[in-house]
């Protein structure tokens, strides 16, 4: 059994009525797919009550991008995390906030944004100027709202992770930020809301994506030339958008301090734009 | 007997060891003056432990302000504070927060920026574009750092007290806001840090803004016509920036629901950009 709130006052007053129970959150935006729910089983491990929200964030969206047209399947998403609920400890409480208008999150004349600054016009902030203060602003707000000692996301929005990590450090946000891993179909693709709007052609080209990534991985844990592989890939595709290896820690060029390493990519498969990662140790033998 | 901090650690250590007490915030840059001491000796009315901040932000200055020439007289201010400090309850206490570097308020790599959106690009926000967005940022680091249940701000900022008011509101931050009336001189003028700027003729020009003000108030409330005296003020008159009769809740022009007006004002003497305003309630007879 779920509980599910679709206005502010309604999830206040279920909030306010926890007491020292220790609370998850898992933002998301909907349609639901097993990398959200690895978030949600997660949460459900590590703490008593998991919040999941479900709202589609218009500050994100810049004036072109595909709000309206983004996948909203809530009866969907509340049947997926239902069926999940059974599974889990009869201890654990999984409340849902859908908000049912924009207004439940951003109240009449809200004006306010939080910006963590350049790391936001970067990669996915320099084909969406506004799309990261967008995020942070949101998120901001789910955290205020659910008062969460842990919140989730996903590895695959990696700027995006690394955005939230920064906005919580300056502002001293008393959360928790989890990383997960990506989760990935059996090919290989990693998921995805937008992979539904791929035709089955485009989505056969989108392997692409990953396997390019793998290829990369390979060559560094092997130490063999990497760069020259990716200068003639994007050399040779113009469906790359970026494909670069940076630190994963602040998504700069890698330095001698660098613990780790990302590959990181953004794809066009058809009018669709994928992203994708791959972590790598520096020091993978 | 005031406590002094210039470190972040050693006023979290003294902050850490509050409990129960309430606490008032009075954030200002220092060069302190009666307008100052008014908030302060307010705080200690209405709180157990009043913290006063002293840090000219480097944020609110824009590239070629006057941040380098911005009067510091901390051994003065601490002077004053601890005067005031004598004439109060020995139960009151004042610490004073006056961080030694700027990294005491923002650790190295802080990037992130609050901005409460339209209404700090009008007025001041016109002359100045990313003002109103460093003091949000540092007020809400202020907030953030001292925990403090109310904070004082002078009314002579009026923009600056509604943009923080509105932060307050939008980010659900645990904090009430006190706007104090505004301290003037005897002949009228505003207290203002800048002040000191004016030359004996400047400041003698100077109080053409005051009496401007004075007098738009009486026609206001004498329900005689103001505004054809305010355009042939600023048609025949050079030196002001702005002078505009608005609503006091949002700085919009007034309408229906409008309950008190607000006269604001920029006025160049010399050099130097003065700022005042008077409240009128609409129905003053």
């Amino acid at each position: 059994m779920i509980k599910v709130f679709t206005t502010k006052k309604d999830f206040d007053h279920y909030r306010n009525a926890l007491k020292s129970e220790k609370i998850g959150l898992v933002p998301t935006m909907g349609n639901l797919h097993k990398g959200h729910i690895s978030l949600i089983e997660k949460s459900t491990e590590e703490n008593d009550v998991t919040i999941v929200t479900i709202f589609v964030n218009p500050k994100q969206f810049g004036p072109n991008e595909d709000f309206d047209k983004y996948p909203r399947t809530l009866d969907e998403d509340l049947a997926k995390i239902s069926a999940m609920a059974l599974l889990i400890s009869a201890q654990k409480e999984i409340a849902v906030f859908a908000p049912g208008s924009n207004e439940e999150i951003y109240p009449q004349g809200f004006s306010t944004t939080i910006s963590v600054g350049p790391m936001t016009q970067k990669f996915e902030g320099s084909v969406r100027p506004t799309h990261f203060d967008g995020v942070t602003t949101v998120v901001y707000r789910l955290f205020t709202i659910t008062r969460a000692h842990i919140a989730y996301f996903g590895q695959k929005d990696v700027q995006q992770c690394l955005i939230i990590k920064k906005m919580v450090k300056d502002l001293d946000i008393k959360i928790k930020i989890h990383i997960m891993p990506i989760v990935r179909n059996a090919e290989g693709l990693a998921l995805s809301s937008r992979n539904q709007y791929l035709s089955e052609s485009e989505r056969a080209e989108a392997l692409t994506l990953p396997q390019t990534l793998v290829k990369i991985e390979k060559l560094i844990r092997t130490k063999q030339d990497y760069k020259t592989f990716v200068s003639d890939v994007l050399k040779n595709d113009k469906r790359w958008d970026y494909l670069e290896i940076l630190d994963s820690d602040n998504m700069e060029a890698p330095s001698a301090k660098t613990q780790e390493l990302v590959i990181v990519a953004a794809f066009r498969s058809g009018t669709t734009r994928l992203l994708d990662n791959i972590l790598v140790p520096v020091h993978a033998g």
